[in-house]
This record gives structure tokens, sequence and C-alpha cells, in this order.
């Protein structure tokens, strides 16, 4: 064990959401972090105050990063069917390209404490808002036909959360293509474009 | 604490279930259940040998219900259309009846030891099985239209695996409703009865 080796942020985050995945926050120590960094407790105390830091730290880098990359692909998007299609796109490959952070952020809301369970929270109902928006919007604008918005809403923010648990099972498909069925998945739910028979 | 109170089998579960989903599994120790459910660990440790059983038994419970279910919705029923959207009702129905349960099977796959993890693996997988034999067979038949039928299974079984999260937030809905609204969902997904614009 190496005590003084500078240890990135982003590597305690990357290795720490890792162990919270596998075995819980609770069921995880500081110790256990710091050993599979390859650092003491002590060193790694230098760098992230608590456990609890450390969470909060995790989600609110995959709360920033969601909404940031949603902003990305809307930018200069005008059509709603098409903004929905890439806000589920994005949302899936990141689902897909950070695993142990979206099981973190899925199953550990409840480990936080406040005020980082209000932030996270905040961060989250907002990301769900701006998705709703989009779900409105195309009602309202007569392309999407859906009886319950918010349902319907919430339902494309699940879609695709579980993808990881099956993508890499055979490797068929590459992330953008499971994205992009998501992204198609999506449109399907909110009744776009389609006619009843 | 009473120590020689009995204790049914069902009891045991569902306060373990909430602790297990309120605080992960290698956070909760029997000690934990044992003062949840007003016993002694040690008259505990009479019911059930381990934590790991219980964890087994509450996995193997949940996934029992889902096939009685499951068999139960679709008996009957001719219309592959039909049977999609009962499974899928039926799905969303326990996910919001048993949400502590839920959670559990969600995320705790991970804690099990062999050989309950693979036996609750292939009861899972089985459930998927099924599931995805309704969307083959409704490609077949030429009511479904998917690209990918196994993708399009997996994003039916993951639609209302959330639900539970948001379900009693404002109580304007009963589950059943809910659960109708994902039935229309799943059928949305696979293009059921629709004709492109």
């Amino acid at each position: 064990v190496r005590t003084s080796r500078p240890v990135s942020a982003v590597a305690v985050r990357t290795v720490a959401s890792e162990l919270f995945a596998a075995q819980g926050y609770r069921g995880t120590s500081m110790k256990d972090i710091a050993g599979a960094l390859g650092v003491t407790a002590g060193n790694l105390y230098n760098h992230v105050p608590s456990k609890q830091h450390l969470l909060f730290a995790i989600m609110d880098n995959a709360m920033e990063r969601a909404h940031a990359a949603l902003e990305r692909a809307l930018a200069g998007v005008d059509a709603v069917s098409t903004q929905l299609r890439l806000a589920t796109e994005t949302l899936v490959l990141d689902f897909l390209e950070h695993p142990a952070e979206i099981t973190v952020c899925n199953t550990e809301i409840r480990s936080l404490e406040e005020p980082n369970r209000s932030i996270i929270i905040g961060k989250r109902d907002g990301y769900a808002a701006r998705i709703r928006a989009l779900v409105d919007r195309g009602c309202a604008e007569g392309h999407f036909f859906v009886s319950e918005p918010r349902v319907a809403a919430f339902a494309v923010l699940e879609l695709g959360n579980n993808a990881k648990a099956w993508f890499n099972e055979r490797g068929e498909l590459s992330a953008e293509e499971v994205a992009k069925m998501y992204g198609e998945f999506a449109l399907h739910i909110v009744g776009d474009g389609y006619v009843h028979n």
C-alpha cells in the first residue's frame, strides 16, 4: 500500500462507484475504497472528508453530466419529436457508459443525508421536468397522443434505465444502436406520428 | 424484546425486505431484522438459518409469485396483443404492490451466493423468456412490428420497474389505472395495431 500517491477526484469517484454498486453504500467502508485505490485510509481522507461527501460527489457529478448532455443534444434542434428522440438516446447512452454510477444513483438516494438528499432529488426532478416539458409540448403541438403526460414522461425516463443489465451479455449491438432503439420506443410511447387502426 | 414470540415466515420476509431495501443487504444485520420484528437474534435464527437464506427466500418467493400471476393472467386468453397487455399490467401491479421486495430483487442479485444466484437468475431469465416469446409470436403473427424483438422484450419488462418510485407521490391514480397505462405503453413499444404515417 502506497500512502502518498496522488489520487485524482475522478479515480476516487470511479472506484467508489464500483464498490457502492457492488456491495451498497452502507456495506462499503472508506478502508475498502482506499484499499481498491491502493492508498491508506488516511491518504483517502486527505482527498475526501467523508464517505457521505463521496456519495454526494458521485451523484452530483452524474446529475450535472446528464443535464449538460441533454443541453448539448437539444441545442439547435427545433422539432419536438426529434428532441424527445435525441433526449432518450442521450440518456440511454449515459446509462450504458456509466453503469456503476447509474446503479448508485438508482439505489442510494436512501443513503444521502440532508441537505445532500434534497439537492440531488431537486436535480433529478429538474431533469424529469425537462422530459415532461417535451411530452407536454408534443401533445400541445398535436404530435404526441397520451392520456397521462406525467406517466408517459416517467415511462420514457425509466425505459432504458436497466439496459445496462443486459447490454453487454452478447455484444451483438453497439451502445449507439441500443440507444437509437430506445429513442424509437420513446416516440412509440408518446404515440408520435402514429395513427391507430 | 420478547424472545419466544412466534414469528411467521411472511413477517420475517416482509420486515427483512424493508430493511434490505432501505439500507442494503450487506448493511443490514440479523440483529437489525430481529430488532424490527421485536424478537432476539437467537429467536430469529430458530426461524431462518442465515441472512443469505432469508435473501434467497425473499427473491424466490417474489419470482414464484410473478410466474404464478403471469400464468393466471394469461389463462384462457388467446390473442397475443391481449396477452402482452395483461402480462404487462400484471407485472406492473406486482411492482406497485411489493415495492420493497422489488427493490431487493433489482439490487441484491449481487449479494446472492451460489447456488442461490443461479437459481434466481434462472427464474428471472425464465420470466423474461416468456415475455420475449409473446413478442416473437406477435411479430410472427403480423400484429407487432419491431426491429429487435430481444430489445423490445427487455424494454417491456423494464417499463414499469420504477413506477413504485413515483406512484404514491400524489395518489391521483390507482395502481390499476397505472398498470393499464403501462399495458398500453407495452403495446405501443411493440408497434401493435399501429400504422406509421
